[in-house]
C-alpha cells in the first residue's frame, strides 16, 4: 500500500456510503430515460461515481462493497478498475467474495488474480470456480506454483497458509555499510519490513537484524555483532491464532518462519495476524448463538435460512425436551395453576446467570488461563456465586410469589428452586465450555443455546419436582 | 522490547503455568518445615522458580499471573525484579492490576512507575491510590508531567488517550544522507517506528519519510524529495476503535498524531491499536450477556456477585414481567393444561432466533455497515427468515403438538404463533440494536438479555391470546 492512497480515515466512510447511495439512485432514476447516453446529467453522475471510486482505497471500496445490497454492489464492482480487483477480492469477507466471483468471467477472474503474490493467491484459490484453475496455474512460473502449493498445502488456522515470501536475507559475514548499500537496489522494500532474516549459505536462519539497529548503529560494523541471535521464529504447522497471540504479546511487526530443520521458508506479518485476532473474536460471537458462518447481511432470506437452521433444529430438540419436562407435571400443574406461571422465572434466571458463567469461561479458555489445577477452583467460586444469587434473588422473588398467591410454602418452594438451579447453571457453564475443550471442540461453539437447554429442562425440573414432593 | 527477551512464543506458556504451579505447591509444602531456609530443597526451589522467572517477558509474566489464583499469584508477583513491575502492570488486566497494587507500598508503587513513559503513567494512574499520586508527579520533570496530564485529559476511548510521544522528527530540507547521520546519534529508536516525521520549524507536519524509502533511495537525494506528503493522521479527539479500524484497513504501524491546526502532538502504534481492537471485542462478547466489566476468573464469590448483579435483577425483571403475562391466561391454562406444557418451546425457539438475528446486526453496526438507507431491507430480509423458519419449524412442532395431544386445532395455534413470534423476534433483533445506537449506547449491551425479554413475554402473550380466542 502506498501512503498516497491510504487518505480517507475510517470515520469518513460512513459519508462516502451515503454518497455511493445517492449516486446509484440518481443513476437508476437516469436510466430510465429513453437515451441515457445522451443526457448530460447521465454522464456527469458516471463520471462523479467513477471519481469517487478511483480515489479510493481498495479496503475502503472492500467495505463500501459489503455493506451495499446485492445489485448496488455489483454495480459498483462493474465499475473498479480491473487492475485493483484481485486486492479487494483478498479484502472483503468470503460470503460478498462469492457474490462478486459469480459476477465475473473467466478472462476477468484471470486478469484480477494476475498482479497478486503466491500466498494471495492460495487464499482466493478455495473461492475461484474450478474451470479458471487449470488456467490460472498454467500462467504462474515454476516457484510461484511451487509456492502456492506450499500454502494451499496447509490448513486456514496454520502458519503456512497465512505466511508470505517477500523477505530481503542476508548473510552475516558482511558490513552494516553493505547491507544499506544492498538494499539501494531495491525499487521497494516487501511491505511491513522491519527486520531484515540472516541466513548462512544453507538458508539456515542465524538471527535478525532489525532495520532500526541497521539505521542506529555504525556502517562499519559487521551484521554478525549488532543482528540478535535469538528470536522469535514460528513452523508452517503452528496455530495461527496462538502465533497471533505471540506477536499480540511480543509486538511483532514481521517474524520468521523456518521449517523442521532451521531453514528460512517465509514470513508472518502483523497485518495478517490481526485479521486472525478479528476472525477469531468474531466467529467466537457468531459461534456462541449458533450461527454457522460470517453472513452476508444482504444475503437472500432463504441463504440465511440455511446458515442459521443447524443451531435453530438443535433448539427445538432442547425446548421439545423441556416441554416434556413440564409434561410429567401435568397433574401438579392442572392442581396448582400457579406453577405454570412461575416456571419461567426460574428457568430464565438461570439461564442468564449460566450464560454470564459461560462467557467468563470461554475468554479464559481462549486466553489459555485455565489448567486442570485451578478447574476446580473455578467451580468452587462459580457455584459460591450461584448460591449467593440464590438466596439474594431467589429470596425477593420467593417473597412475591408467596405474596402474589398468598402461599408461603409456594415461596419456600420457589426460593429453593431458583437457588438449585443457579447451582445448576454454574456447574454447567465451567463444565460445558471445559468438556468441548477437552473433546478438540470450539468451547464457544452454540455454548448459548447449551447452557440454555441445561437451565431450563433442569428449572422445570427442579421446580416442579420441589413443588409436587412438599405442595401436592 | 529486545528480540533477545521474547524467546517463548504463547504455546509454550501453557507449560510453564504448570511448571510454576508445581514450583508453587513444592515451595508450600516446603514451608511447613521447622527452617525452612535452612533445607537445600527449599533454596533449590526457590533459585529454580526465580531463574524461571528471570528468563520469562513482561507479556509473558502477565499472563501467568492472570492465571493463578490470588494467593500464588501474589507469591509471583513479589518474586519478579521491581524494575520490571511497571511493564508488568501495564499488560494485566484492570481486575489483576488492582490486586497486584493493592499488594504493594508507596516506595514499591513509585519505584515501579519511575521507568515508565508519559503516556504509560497516564494509562495506570486511575488505578494508583490516590496517597501516592502527589510524590509521583513531583517526581517527573515538566515535559513529562505535562504529557501525562495531556493523556489525562482524554477520554480512555480517544485516540489523545493512547497516543505516545516518542518520535523521530526531521526537516524536509536535508538530505537522506544526513538522516542517516542523524538517526546513528541515537542509541535505539522508538519501539515500532516505521517512519519519521517531517516538520517545519513550526512543528507542523509537513510528511512522513518511511523508513523503506530512506533505505532504497539514494542518500544524496533530500527529504521533500522522497517523503510522502499526504498521510494518515489523526486527530487526539478521535475515536481510538474507529483509529484501530483504520490500522487494520490499511495496514499501518504507526500514524502521527496533530491538533486541529495541523501541529505534531505524538503517534499512534499498532501494538496499542491491536489492543483496542481487542478489548472493543472482548467487551462486546461480555456485555452482551450483561457482564459489567472483565473479570478476574480468581476474583472472590462476593466480588463476582457485584460484577454481574445489574442484568441479572434486570433478567428478574423481565421474568416476573414474562410471568405475569402468563398470569393473564391461568383460566385457559387451567382448561387446558397442555397450554402450559408447549409455551416455552414458542418463547424459546423465539429467543435463539432473536439473538441469532441481533448477533449479526450488533456486529454489522460494529463494521459501519448499516445506513439509514438499508436498514429497512435488513428488516424485510429478516421478516423473511423469520417467517420461512416460522412455517418449516413451526409446521414441525404443530405437527408434533397435534399428535401428542390428538388436538388439531393445538397444532395451528401452536404453529401460528411460533411463525408470528419469530417475526416480532426479527423485529426488535433489528430494532433494539439500532435504538440503542441512535440513542448513542452501545448496541451489544446486554442485548442478549432484552431480546430474551422480548420473545419471552411476547411468545407466552401471543401463544396463551391465540390459544384463548380459538381453543377455549
Amino acid at each position: 500500500m502506498t501512503e498516497a492512497a491510504a487518505r480517507s480515515p475510517a470515520p469518513r466512510l460512513h459519508e462516502q456510503l451515503d454518497t455511493l447511495n445517492e449516486l446509484l439512485r440518481r443513476l437508476r432514476g437516469l436510466e430510465q430515460l429513453p437515451a441515457p447516453d445522451d443526457s448530460q446529467a447521465f454522464r456527469d453522475t458516471e463520471a462523479e461515481l467513477q471519481q469517487l471510486l478511483d480515489g479510493l482505497h481498495p479496503a475502503d471500496i472492500a467495505y463500501l462493497l459489503e455493506s451495499l445490497p446485492l445489485q448496488h454492489r455489483l454495480a459498483i464492482w462493474q465499475r473498479v478498475k480491473a487492475d485493483r480487483d484481485g486486492e479487494i477480492l483478498l479484502e472483503v469477507s468470503d460470503a460478498v467474495r462469492e457474490s462478486l466471483i459469480a459476477d465475473m468471467d473467466q478472462g476477468e477472474i484471470l486478469a484480477a488474480v494476475e498482479p497478486l503474490d503466491a500466498d494471495e493467491l492460495a487464499d482466493l484459490v478455495d473461492d475461484l470456480p474450478t474451470e479458471v484453475l487449470p488456467e490460472l496455474m498454467a500462467s504462474l512460473d515454476a516457484q510461484q506454483r511451487e509456492r502456492v502449493q506450499a500454502a494451499l498445502s496447509y490448513p486456514d488456522d496454520q502458519v503456512g497458509a497465512l505466511m508470505d515470501f517477500e523477505m530481503v536475507t542476508i548473510r552475516e559475514d558482511i558490513s552494516l555499510e553493505t547491507v544499506l548499500r544492498y538494499l539501494r537496489r531495491f525499487d521497494e522494500l516487501p511491505e511491513q519490513t522491519d527486520k531484515l532474516f540472516v541466513v548462512n549459505q544453507d538458508n539456515l536462519l542465524t538471527g535478525v537484524l532489525p532495520l532500526h539497529w541497521l539505521l542506529v548503529n555504525s556502517p562499519e560494523k559487521m551484521v554478525s555483532d549488532v543482528m540478535a541471535p535469538d528470536v522469535n521464529t514460528f513452523h508452517p504447522i503452528d496455530d495461527a491464532y496462538e502465533t497471533a497471540q505471540a506477536f499480540e504479546r511480543y509486538d511483532l511487526v514481521t517474524a520468521p518462519v523456518v521449517d523442521s530443520t532451521g531453514h528460512l521458508i517465509g514470513r508472518i506479518t502483523i497485518d495478517s495476524m490481526v485479521d486472525v485476532l478479528r476472525e477469531e473474536s468474531e466467529s467466537e460471537a457468531l459461534s456462541r448463538g449458533g450461527l454457522r458462518e460470517e453472513e452476508d447481511i444482504f444475503a437472500s432470506a432463504w441463504k440465511s435460512v440455511r446458515n442459521r437452521w443447524a443451531w435453530l433444529a438443535i433448539n427445538l430438540v432442547t425446548a421439545f425436551i423441556a416441554s416434556r419436562v413440564i409434561g410429567l407435571f401435568e397433574g401438579s400443574i392442572q392442581h396448582l395453576v400457579a406453577l405454570a406461571t412461575l416456571m419461567p422465572i426460574v428457568a430464565g434466571i438461570g439461564g442468564n446467570s449460566g450464560n454470564q458463567t459461560i462467557t467468563m469461561i470461554v475468554r479464559a479458555l481462549a486466553l489459555d488461563q485455565i489448567s486442570p489445577a485451578n478447574a476446580r477452583r473455578l467451580w468452587r467460586k462459580e457455584i459460591g456465586v450461584a448460591l449467593l444469587n440464590g438466596l439474594i434473588w431467589g429470596g425477593v422473588i420467593g417473597v412475591v410469589a408467596w405474596l402474589l398467591y398468598d402461599n408461603p410454602q409456594l415461596g419456600v418452594v420457589m426460593t429453593a428452586a431458583m437457588s438449585l438451579n443457579l447451582v445448576l447453571a454454574a456447574f454447567c457453564g465451567v463444565a460445558i465450555p471445559m468438556l468441548m475443550t477437552r473433546m478438540g471442540r470450539d468451547p464457544a461453539l452454540g455454548s448459548s443455546v447449551l447452557i440454555t437447554a441445561m437451565t431450563d429442562s433442569g428449572g422445570f425440573f427442579i421446580f416442579l419436582g420441589l413443588a409436587t414432593l412438599f405442595l401436592m
